[in-house]
C-alpha cells in the first residue's frame, strides 16, 4: 500500500500549507491556551479530510487562497470535535498520546474546544463564501447531533440496528467527510452535478473509514490503537461488528450480558466473551465487506467526473481508507 | 424604574420575532435533543444583547430580515456559553431552573452546548455578511479564552488585581454586549464612527452589567439569584469586591484564607467572614461607583450619536443595567 503523503498526489504541496495554518492556530497570546492548543494539534492525524476538501477544488477553479482556509478549517473542526469527545468518554489516550482532558481538565478541555470550533469557524469565514460557510455550521449541528444520539443511546441494546447505526457515524463521521467534498467543489465553482458526486464520494468513504475503525477496536491491540480494545463496547457504544453478533444471537444475547453486568470481574469476562464470538463467528469478515462495499459506493460516485490525477488520488483514498481493515 | 419591556421602544416588536426565531431553534427532528433544546432556551434571560443589536441597527439601514437573525444567533450564542459554563462550575440552578447538567448529564450537556453554537453560526451566516460573521466567530473566541482564563485562574488570589479582572469580565461578558453594537451597526452599513460608538457602548454596558452581577453575587439572597450567596468566591472566582477587600487587607487576606481551607465547616465560616467585611467596608458602594463609571462611559460613546428613540432606548438600558445595583 502506498504512504499516506503519497496518496495526496497533486495536493501534497498545498497540504503543507494546510499544516502550516493549522500550526498558526496555536499562536494564542494567552500562554496557557497555546500550550493546550500546541498539545492537541501536534498529534496529527491522516489529514484525510483537508486532502478531499483540496482534491475536490480540482474540479473547478481551484483557488489556494480559499481552499487553503476551507481545508484547515475542516481539519479544526475534526479535532475540536475529538476534544469534546474525549471529555464525554473520560478518555485518557487518542493517537498513543494523553487526551487535553487527561492533561489538563475537564472544564479547560471544553473551553478549549470551544475556541477551536470558534477558530474553526473564523477561517471557513476567510473563505468569503456565504453557502460554505452555512454548509459547515450545518455540519457541526449533525455532529453534535449524532453525538448526542450515540450518548443517549449507550448501553441500549434497542439501538442496536443498522438504521441507528448508519445514522450515528454518519453524524459523527461522514457528515464531516461530505462536508469536505462538497466544500471543496462548492468553493471551486463547480456545477452542482460534480458537487453532489464529491458529497456523495465523501459521505461513502466517511461511512467505509468509521466502520474499519470500529472494526479495528476489536481486532487491534491496545498499542496499536492508542486506547483499549473493545473500549466502543466498554462504553455501551454499539458498533457494526457487536450488532452482526446481536443478530447471530437473537435469544441469548451476549452484548446485553455486558451491558447489564454490573461486578467489574464478572464484565471483563463477558467482554472477552464477545470479543471471541465475534473473533469466531465470521463476523469481521462480514463487517469488512460491509466497508468495501461503502468504498465501492465511493469509487462509483466519482464515476461522472473527468479520469484527472484529483480522481486518481480520491480513488486511493478510498482504497487506502479500507486497507487498513482487519 | 422602567420594566424591562418598555425599555427596548421602537425594537419591542422585532424582538418578539427574535423571540420565535429562538423558539423555532428547538425544533428538531431528534425527539431528546428537541426536549433539552426547549429546556435550555425557555429560562429567558432579559434579552439586552439582542435589543443592543437590533437598536444599532437603528444607525443605518435597518433589514428586519437579517437584523433579526443576528440579534436571535447573539442571544442563541449567549445561552450556549451558559450551557458550557453550568458545566464547567457543576451549577445545579440557573435563573432559578435546574441547568442543562443536572437534568441529563455533562457529556449530553457539552454535545447540547456544541450544537446550539453551531446553530448560532448557522443564524448569522444567513445574514450573508461576511464581516459580521467573522466577528462573531472572533468574539467566540474571546469568550472561550475568557472562560478558560477564568477557570486557569480560579483559586489564585495573585490574579486578584483589576487589570486580570477587566480581562476576564471582557472575555465572558462585554465582549458578546460589544458585538452587538458593532454587529448590528455593520449590518446596517453604519459609518466607522458610528460602529465603534456602538461597539464602545456595548463595551461599556457589558462592563457595567458583569460589575453588577458580580456585586449581586455578595448581596441578593439565594432565591432571587437563583443560586447561592457568595458562589463566585466559593468557585475560586476573584470579582470586584473580592478584589477590593484583598487591597483593603494586604497583610491580612481574608480571602486567601479561604481558598486554602480545605476544613468544610470552617470553609463555611470563612466565607462568612469575608461576607461580613465586604458588607461592612465600604466596598459594595466602591463597586457600585465602578459600574456606574462604566455606565456613564457607555452613555459618553452614543454622544456622537444622533438623538433618536432608539439613542434613547439605548440611554434605557444603560441605566436599568446599573439600577439592578445593590
Amino acid at each position: 500500500m502506498t504512504s499516506v503523503a503519497a496518496l495526496y498526489g497533486p495536493v501534497t504541496e498545498d497540504l503543507t500549507i494546510v499544516e502550516e495554518t493549522i500550526d498558526s492556530v496555536a499562536n494564542s497570546d494567552y500562554a496557557p491556551l497555546a500550550e493546550m492548543l500546541r498539545h492537541v494539534l501536534q498529534r496529527r492525524g491522516k489529514r484525510l479530510r483537508p486532502a478531499i476538501a483540496l482534491l475536490a477544488g480540482g474540479f473547478g477553479t481551484y483557488d489556494v487562497e480559499r481552499h487553503v482556509p476551507l481545508a484547515a478549517s475542516i481539519e479544526l473542526l475534526h479535532t475540536a470535535t475529538l476534544v469534546h469527545d474525549d471529555v464525554i468518554d473520560a478518555a485518557d489516550t487518542r493517537r498513543g498520546r494523553p487526551t487535553a482532558n487527561s492533561s489538563y481538565d475537564n472544564a479547560a478541555s471544553v473551553m478549549l474546544g470551544d475556541y477551536m470550533f470558534a477558530h474553526a469557524a473564523e477561517l471557513v469565514a476567510r473563505t468569503g463564501d456565504i453557502r460554505v460557510i452555512r454548509l459547515f455550521a450545518e455540519t457541526l449541528m449533525t455532529m453534535a447531533k449524532g453525538e448526542l444520539s450515540q450518548d443517549i443511546s449507550a448501553y441500549d441494546t434497542a439501538s442496536g440496528n443498522l438504521r441507528d447505526y448508519y445514522e450515528r457515524i454518519d453524524g459523527k463521521t461522514a457528515s464531516l467527510f461530505a462536508t469536505a467534498g462538497a466544500g471543496g467543489a462548492m468553493m471551486a465553482q463547480a456545477d452542482e452535478t460534480t458537487i453532489s458526486a464529491l458529497r456523495s464520494f465523501g459521505y461513502s468513504v466517511g461511512m467505509a473509514f468509521q466502520i474499519v475503525d470500529d472494526i479495528l477496536d476489536f481486532t487491534s491491540d491496545a498499542d496499536t490503537l492508542g486506547k483499549p480494545v473493545g473500549g466502543d463496547l466498554l462504553a455501551g457504544t454499539l458498533t457494526l461488528p457487536a450488532i452482526l453478533l446481536m443478530e447471530n444471537n437473537p435469544h441469548d444475547n451476549p452484548v446485553r450480558q455486558l451491558f447489564i453486568e454490573e461486578n467489574a470481574d464478572a464484565r471483563i469476562r463477558q467482554l472477552q466473551a464477545v470479543l471471541d464470538a465475534i473473533a469466531e463467528g465470521g463476523i469481521l469478515r462480514r463487517s469488512n465487506d460491509v466497508a468495501l462495499e461503502w468504498r465501492d459506493s465511493a469509487l462509483h460516485a466519482l464515476e461522472p467526473l473527468p479520469d484527472t490525477t484529483h480522481r486518481r488520488a480520491l480513488e486511493d483514498i478510498a482504497a487506502f481508507i479500507t486497507s487498513r481493515s482487519y
